[in-house]
C-alpha cells in the first residue's frame, strides 16, 4: 500500500468552433516536463475529503477554474503508466463553456480538438478517449450538454450543441419535446438573443437545482 | 502518496428465487472482524498488473470464483470509510449465475437479497446501491442480465430474468425482437428443455464472442 502514485486527472471539455476541445496544461515538472497533459495531480490525504475533493483542488489550483459539474469517468491504474511506478489515477470530467476557460487568463493552458491530439503523455489519450465515449453516450439521454452553453442561450443553440455531440441533427420539434421533459430550463424575463436574420429569440438559463446535477431520461433523444 | 489506503472491492451479483442478491465474505480480521461484507482487498503493486487484475485475484482468493464478466463500477474514497485512514476502493461488479457461487462450496460465502441489507461495513451499503444501480440501468439497453443465466437457458428464462431487474412485465415480441438485434444467442442443436406445463422450448447458449464482453442497444428495451 505504500508503493502505489495515487492522483487524480481532471478532463475538462468544451465547444469550441464546432468542435469538441479538451484543455492541456503544459507539465512545470518531470517526467514529460514541458509536454501538454491533462491537469492532474497527487491526493492530499491531509487535505482533501475524498478523490472528488482532491480533484477540485487539482483543477482549481492548476487552471483557476471552479467546475459546477464535475463527475467521476473511471480509474485508470497499473505498472506501466507512469514511468515512476505502479500508479492509479482517479480521472473526473468536467463540461465548462468556452468563455470560462478563457476568463481565468491561463497562457498554458489551451484548447485542443479531440479528434487530433498528438503524442500526449502517460494514458492520457485512452483517458480522453474514454471521457468523450461517455460524454456522447450520456448526451444521448441527459441534460449534460447545457454545461458547454453560458449562462444564457437560445433553444436553436442549445440544439446545435447537441447535434454536434451526438453528431447527427435532430428534430426540433422531439428536441423541444424532450427539453420539455428534462424540465431544467427557466425563460430569462424580458430578455432576448437579437443577430443574425433571425427573428429574436427567447433566452433561457438552467434552473437553480440544474446548475450542479443532471436530468436524465429513460429513452434517448 | 504514503498514507493511502488502496484496495479492490467486487460486489458479486446474482439471482436467486426471484430477487437480485449480493454475495458477503465473513471477515476474517479487523476492523470488523466475523462481520459480512463485500468480498475485498489490498492491491498487490509487486503482482498485479492493474486494479482490474487486482480485484479478479482478490475474488479468486476469497472466494474461489472467477467471473467471466467483471466491470469496474466506481471508486470510494475518503478519510471516514475505514477506521485504518484515509482509504480507496476500486470497485468491480460482476453477475454470476448462483450455481456458479454454489458450486465452490464456501460457508463463509452466502448470498443477500440487495433490498434488505443491514449492518455492513465500511460504506459497502452505498457501493452495492450504487452497483444495483447501474445494474439495472445497463440491463435496459444491455445483453448485461444474460450473465445471470447458467450455461444454457430458454428464451421465456432469460425473459424472466431482464423483468426482475428492470422490475416490470416486458413485451414478448418486443423482447424478441431486442435479443435478436443483440446477436448474442446460439441455439444449442438437438436440445431442448422440458418441464412444467409448457411444451419443450429450445434452450440457448452465449455467443463465444459475447462470454466476456456486453452487446449494447441504442435505444432501450
Amino acid at each position: 500500500m505504500t508503493d502505489i502514485i495515487a492522483t487524480v486527472d481532471v478532463i475538462l471539455l468544451t465547444l469550441k468552433e464546432g468542435c469538441l476541445r479538451v484543455a492541456l496544461l503544459k507539465r512545470d515538472r518531470e517526467p514529460y516536463a514541458n509536454v501538454l497533459a491533462l491537469p492532474g495531480g497527487y491526493i492530499h490525504p491531509d487535505g482533501d475529503a475524498d478523490t472528488e475533493a482532491a480533484a477540485e483542488r487539482v483543477l482549481r489550483e492548476k487552471t483557476g477554474i471552479v467546475s459546477p459539474y464535475l463527475e467521476q469517468l473511471a480509474t485508470f491504474s497499473g505498472r506501466g503508466r507512469d514511468p515512476r511506478g505502479w500508479s492509479l489515477s482517479i480521472c473526473y470530467y468536467a463540461l465548462v463553456p468556452p468563455e470560462l476557460i478563457e476568463s481565468v487568463g491561463r497562457p498554458d493552458l489551451s484548447l485542443h480538438p479531440v479528434d487530433t491530439l498528438r503524442g500526449l503523455p502517460f494514458d492520457h489519450a485512452r483517458i480522453i478517449a474514454a471521457a468523450v465515449d461517455r460524454v456522447k453516450n450520456k448526451s444521448s439521454y441527459s441534460s449534460l450538454p447545457v454545461y458547454l452553453c453560458g449562462d444564457a442561450f437560445t433553444l436553436p443553440q442549445l440544439q446545435a450543441v447537441y447535434e454536434i455531440l451526438l453528431g447527427e441533427p435532430i428534430n426540433k420539434v422531439s428536441f423541444r419535446r424532450k427539453i420539455e421533459e428534462f424540465d431544467i430550463l427557466e425563460p430569462i424575463q424580458g430578455v432576448l438573443a437579437t443577430g443574425g436574420a433571425h427573428r429574436p429569440a427567447q433566452l433561457y438559463r438552467l434552473k437553480k437545482q440544474y446548475r450542479k446535477c443532471l436530468s436524465v431520461s429513460d429513452r434517448g433523444l
